[in-house]
């Protein structure tokens, strides 16, 4: 499998622990949003200062594998990457795990290119699908 | 498919709603658990007044497939069921819709049976295959 | 002091809950957020299909007094009024309390009105202090 | 009015915006919070790898003042610090500022120090006046 070559570190909020002393579980697919955005910011396909009405992308579906607990103690960060280029939709990979490699879960979403002020799908724009190829083909040989 | 026989209220509430002026993507998994929970109370498996450490389960998958995007508006509810019963885990379906038919959104969580005090997994209590067999089975013939 | 004559109840959710066992201490501004916004739509002064970009409301200020844990067994309801209407802010009081009396906690905002399409403070709008004093005044006579 | 000589800093999620596109206002509590336990990490009287059943302090109160909207694309950080000690309890200060100077918020709790294995107030212990002292009394003439 592809190792990831974008990673966002996540830092452990108490508030993100539940009655059970860990992080709760659907904190992680908070966590893999906030990778998702940055991931985004670090190929220039989205600004900080942009409104997220702009984004241009809508969740269709959402996986997480949990392979162990975090604590308030952990200081994992997310790995994402591009696993797929449709027509009008891609599949993004995380892995959110610590430094040391214990990996506390897995994960990928479904995601639909997205027009808001048509509100309709559209085909992945030609300046994303370049800059997503140039961040994972040379890795991800699978890609088209 | 085998209807729903459960099914939990849930309010949306403001803090749920993010830029895009829907509820929040990660929002959905905090809906199933909190019908979760709620099932598990229905069937007399939990009660409101016991720790969190008794619970006796934790999440090893969750899946949450999007359908429509919920608003501050919506009065939806999610529909809960366990459509596997295996020897230390079992399947619970999701399905949030409005009163009206319109489904916001479907998942499923895989749940393993597990004791907090050993810290080991643990086949499914006894109480509870009778209790969730009662719930499901008469609708669900491919329950065991 | 004035009785509340509006009340919201609030579902504690399982994901209010944090590591101590009861609800976390910022979701009571999320509670108190929930009622405000309910208080609004009751008196008609927005309605739940409007854009909360048109809501005309800014938080200056958010108090909380904690008077007792809230635990997943408690079932609150928060009461909201408007104890001073001013030029360009008013002052919101809440307290959060189960049917039985026990207070959970109680609070205050201090709202200043605005508008978002020229980014201005602007005086209560006529209808909105007609609306509050018709809901207010009669119990509490130190509105104007 | 004295500096602030501890700051925790805080990345911004895209889960902490609302549908007016800031920060939500409940969320100001959760990043004082995730400030005042790594003050309390750093002046070594908590650990992270403790359990927060034995952190010993109970909120009594919370003020927030909004000064100006967090954004996305806002880097703040929290200053915390005690500004009384009293005799079972202490007040502690907070101040939410971008690293050039622009204030978002500032805040305030007071904290009850509990004994959560005898569920009753306590002295403040020894330990945390003296850590607090060393870290405050330099800078901060009106404590004890």
């Amino acid at each position: 499998m592809p190792a990831f070559h974008f990673h966002h570190p996540i830092e452990i909020r108490y508030s993100d622990l539940d009655p059970q002393g860990h992080v709760n579980n659907a904190r992680f697919l908070t966590y893999f949003e906030q990778a998702r955005v940055n991931y985004l910011i670090n190929l220039g396909l989205f600004s900080k200062e942009q409104s997220f009405l702009e984004i241009g992308i809508i969740l269709a579906e959402a996986t997480v594998t949990f392979k162990a607990p975090v604590y308030f103690s952990s200081a994992p960060r997310v790995g994402v990457r591009v696993s797929r280029l449709g027509n009008k939709s891609l599949t993004m990979e995380y892995e959110m795990a610590e430094a040391n490699g214990t990996v506390y879960a897995t994960g990928a979403t479904v995601i639909v290119t997205y027009d808001y002020s048509t509100q309709a799908t559209v085909p992945i724009p030609a300046t994303w699908r370049a800059a997503i190829e140039r961040q994972e083909k040379f890795f991800n040989k699978d890609l088209p």
